[in-house]
């Protein structure tokens, strides 16, 4: 089959063998792939990967022949999880410490023409939700976590840094929970220690300053970002004004497929390009370009 | 009156003026006061501080007439709160952004014969607890501040990083609270990832990126240490093991007092000296030397 391959701080496309499919597991034929912020810090050695990256998918099950899930659209949690550790007893699989992470840590990516996952990790896609809606799961989930980590009540007022996918569907998903969130960009300016809550979703070294400035004494500030270079401020007034900061990663993907099966948040107008797989270098760079949203590649 | 002053970075004991007594205050003298690290910080230029630093004492009331403290020993909230803001309606006076701060910002200190504070902020000393006992009530509640923000399990596992006066306030009010908690200075070892709750107490800047090393997934960092150096770590496990940082300072009295009078906590043994204020600049050096826990100044 066709894959992404990194290596070495760079991509290329080629012909690479179809995952064997192991007991449990399912093999996906990838429908659209997303490339992430985080595909371009893997291509840039953040964690030292090498392989086929891609965590965002929308697929076809094609195998097993046993599987419920046969010919069903899915998509997948991307965290292979022990399922016989502490954390996984707790229902806490996303930070098993055995762990792999689909194009991330130890198990091939989604940026390919199959991939296989635990047949516990996959979700059925409803008819009402495209391809093209289906494939933001994985992000709009990871959005969707800050709900699941802080209490804001309705009329909170939230500032989101960075107005790059994560970003916006962030933006987009306190909209929903009735909170009064502006997005801000590099320029934009917000009224210092007014805001109850940032999300900091910058992608960059310097975001953390920023958000610091701008929340208020006693407030929150949601920590997105990754990135390979160190996060350098002055944490004086995250210590003065008793900031609570909450690093953020991954979420359930239940309450995203809400959101988008009863259209309340609409990620269409985030997709920048649609890429054949066979472009995918071309596709890498162009998803780095700033002002670009969401590339997504067609196999 | 005689005072420490700190001036471009030096400290000299000086006559100065004794403070003014304004409507609504209180005059102190100072029995004793405490050397804190902040002292230490504001000598070299954190905050461009200048003035009589102290923020740490036990005094008599000595005015006005009329005050129903008067001649009884007090201690005293060090944040001088405008009393008219939303924070303060609130009762969140210690956030106040029109405060001053004792010995801080814009307020006289507490290294000095005489201090004022309005009255609102001073609370009595019972007679059980001794003068050298009191003068620790300020930092005992910013250690005791880490039970009003953070909720933590009986039999859970927290780490202090720092064995300073503030790191073993802190483990002493954590045990207090039925935490199995360490005391882990620069050469000790603690596993990885293993502990529910780690204070960062180091006041160095390298000590976060060693909390977020000791800490669990989905664990909390109570971040006390200030420091004009700005903190510089690889934040990514932060996000990825979705760590909650709480920014941690001042506390209530009121608790820090409880535990002195029911001798729940003995702060004994962390007074290292006690010097004669005419001393205090051979006293500041002591108080920065490495091992030296509490320097205490009697006027």
């Amino acid at each position: 089959m066709r894959a992404i391959v990194f290596e070495g701080g760079r991509a290329a496309v080629r012909d690479v063998r179809r995952p064997a499919l192991r007991e449990g597991f399912t093999l996906v034929r990838v429908l659209l792939s997303g490339i992430c912020n985080t595909d371009l810090e893997l291509k840039r050695g953040y964690h030292g990967f090498s392989g086929i990256p891609g965590h965002e998918f929308v697929g076809v099950v094609e195998g097993p022949a046993s599987s419920p899930l046969l010919g069903h659209r899915v998509v997948g949690e991307i965290n292979l999880a022990c399922r016989r550790c502490a954390w996984c007893a707790k229902g806490l699989g996303r930070h098993c410490p055995k762990r792999t992470v689909l194009g991330i840590r130890g198990h091939a990516g989604a940026h390919a023409e199959y991939l296989t996952l635990p047949e516990a990790n996959l979700i059925a896609v409803p008819d009402g939700v495209s391809d093209e809606e289906a494939v933001f799961v994985e992000p709009l989930a990871a959005a969707c976590e800050i709900l699941d980590q802080v209490t804001v009540a309705p009329g909170a007022r939230a500032a989101v840094l960075g107005p790059g996918k994560l970003g916006r569907l962030a933006a987009a998903v306190l909209a929903t929970a009735g909170v009064d969130v502006v997005l801000l960009g590099r320029a934009s300016r917000g009224k210092a220690g007014s805001f109850d809550l940032v999300v900091e979703a910058t992608g960059s070294p310097a975001g953390m300053a920023r958000a610091l400035a701008l929340v208020r004494p006693r407030g929150t500030i949601v920590w997105k970002s990754t990135h390979a270079a160190p996060a350098r401020f002055d944490a004086a007034p995250l210590v003065v004004n008793e900031i609570t900061v909450v690093g953020s990663r991954c979420g359930r993907f239940e309450p995203a497929l809400e959101l988008l099966k009863n259209r309340r948040i609409d990620v269409r107008p985030l997709v920048s390009g649609i890429f054949p797989l066979g472009d995918a270098v071309r596709a890498l760079r162009e998803a780095g370009r700033p002002g670009v949203l969401k590339i997504l590649l067609r196999p």
